[in-house]
């Protein structure tokens, strides 16, 4: 009961703070972004449906790698160089596991906040709070906030490769993957399930010895894997080496902003591809799809759950899997509830 | 296509392996689990809904605690004394995250092994293949082919004391959680999550010192901590303190087998006070309740995704959001979805 009157306390407050946004007010960016991680999916439902026309200018950039790898000081520099190009930018960092990184990388973004005009430039971090299956959904609703904000590049990046990383990546129109010379553990992990999201490789800290090397490996492990081709109804409509796009191999050393511009032109030369070859309207289709598929299952998953714990029926219905009735298990239960209750999700 | 062939063969090994399970009969108890784990829940809905009537025997001891804590040792001893006692005892290991434990786990359990009747123990070992969601599913599938296997007593050991292993023990009957002395960050743990799946705590490592503290320490937080009435509606039906059970704090040395028969007798007067309040009837429907749950959760999840990523319709529907016609956006496209395929759910 008083939660749902906080959530009507919230649902007013918001009409406010979206046109703050619209103003490209920072302070009411921030505010609605909290709100969608505090409130859950019925406050971001409210929020979304607001924003949603005006959404659809940002450009979306992910940047995943192992930890260590530079991905952090690359961010930085690639966000400096279309702030210098007069673009407004926008950085979400998904999951910081390291307190310690964490804190460092803050520095880091403080003291490039300063050289820059603020109103451009609006960091956010967002903590996987144990919402293992909800960060996905999640940061979808908060990309279209920060479109919404007017943002002209969004730079999503994250902290490892795992399931969760690859859902958020499928909201991104150009995925960066960094590297490192002389590691070969991250081509076996690239292998293991990170091709799908690849746009472009990015071998940092190419003052190191053997990035030449690591650029010829992976080179060769693009020629070895399969030439996929687009399945727009499935999952693998990003493709690795598909006849559309190859993803270049890219040397930067991003600490000193060396190749960072040779990068920015592999960007634009996806971006270009993707509008040329039509594959950037499938690939919007892909990411609404999962969009669409995110926030469905939590629908259903909440629902399902009420009805579950809440409707007096239920009990009666489980009481027979206890005095086991004949052919009442939890499976032939389970199937007499959702034949029974299915019009209500 | 192949997938289904392949899942028809299946089909037709299931009848014979049941038989042997039935008949105590090890390898065909084996084969059964590896089915449930490695062919999805269309094979585990078959495999359960046809050992379920022989379930309802086995009494579910539930063990946890942090890395380290001798949880391992712990339930080897307690299977060594229902063994002695004349029982038939299972024990699954969830999730083993160290390769190098897990071998020593392992290397005790096969010593133990030998001194006892090969055919009265059964161990298992599942890893946590990356089925964060699925996991406390899939252990409910397995419990119950154990049940079915003849199984007196069910051993189930998770490392770790995340949301999926808190899941896992809503299936137990009586759930012990392993601390030890000296460390004080483990009642921060206990406190943060763990308090509603505790039925005993178990300080092991008594022989260290300030044991006796870390007892007072635990059953100090028991009296601090609210007396939730039972809630058979909602999850807070296993209570910590509730008037009902106040979980008891037992001090052991699993290396040493010292006060193992303590714990066990502690075990019994859990069970016999859960039998004498009721409380096991109710905690029976919240079992089968969660067990429902996780069933149609995963159910609606995969149909959800077939039909966004296989119905020809779709395709258009996504589109009216893309074209940003008016009040389409990504909620409203989803209501949509729902409203028009929920028959198909």
């Amino acid at each position: 009961m008083s939660k749902q009157n906080e959530e009507k306390k919230i649902l007013r407050k918001i009409d406010p703070l979206i046109e703050q946004l619209f103003k490209g007010k920072r302070r009411g960016c921030a505010r609605l972004i909290s709100y969608i991680e505090d409130y859950g999916p019925e406050v971001a439902k409210v929020i979304v449906e607001k924003v949603f026309p005006k959404t659809g200018n940002a450009y979306i950039i992910g940047v995943t790698g192992a930890p260590g790898s530079g991905k952090s000081t690359l961010t930085n520099q690639i966000a400096k160089r279309y702030l210098k190009a007069g673009k407004k930018v926008s950085v979400i960092c998904v999951d910081p596991t390291s307190p310690f990184s964490g804190g460092a990388i803050l520095g880091d973004r403080i003291r490039m906040k300063e050289s820059f005009r603020k109103k451009d430039l609006f960091i956010r971090s967002m903590a996987n709070r144990g919402k293992l299956g909800g960060l996905a959904h999640i940061t979808k609703d908060v990309l279209q906030v920060l479109d919404a904000f007017g943002s002209d590049i969004i730079l999503l990046e994250t902290v490892g490769v795992g399931q969760s990383e690859i859902d958020v990546f499928k909201s991104a129109h150009t995925t960066l993957v960094v590297v490192n010379p002389g590691t070969g553990d991250d081509i076996q992990a690239i292998k293991a399930g990170i091709m799908e999201i690849t746009d472009i490789f990015v071998v940092n800290k190419m003052d190191l010895p053997l990035a030449d090397k690591k650029v010829r490996d992976i080179e060769a492990m693009l020629e070895l894997s399969d030439t996929i081709e687009i399945d727009n109804d499935r999952h693998a409509v990003k493709v690795v080496s598909s006849l559309e796009w190859k993803p270049p191999v890219v040397k930067t050393n991003a600490r000193d902003g060396e190749n960072i511009e040779l990068l920015l032109k592999k960007i634009e030369v996806h971006r270009v591809n993707q509008k040329k070859t039509a594959l950037d309207r499938k690939k919007q289709i892909y990411r609404y799809k999962h969009y669409v598929l995110d926030i469905l299952k939590g629908y259903l998953s909440r629902n399902i759950e009420d009805l579950i714990f809440s409707h007096p029926e239920i009990d009666q219905i489980i009481e027979k899997i206890i005095e086991k009735q004949k052919d009442a298990n939890p499976y032939s239960i389970s199937n007499e509830i959702l034949k029974k209750f299915v019009h209500r999700l």
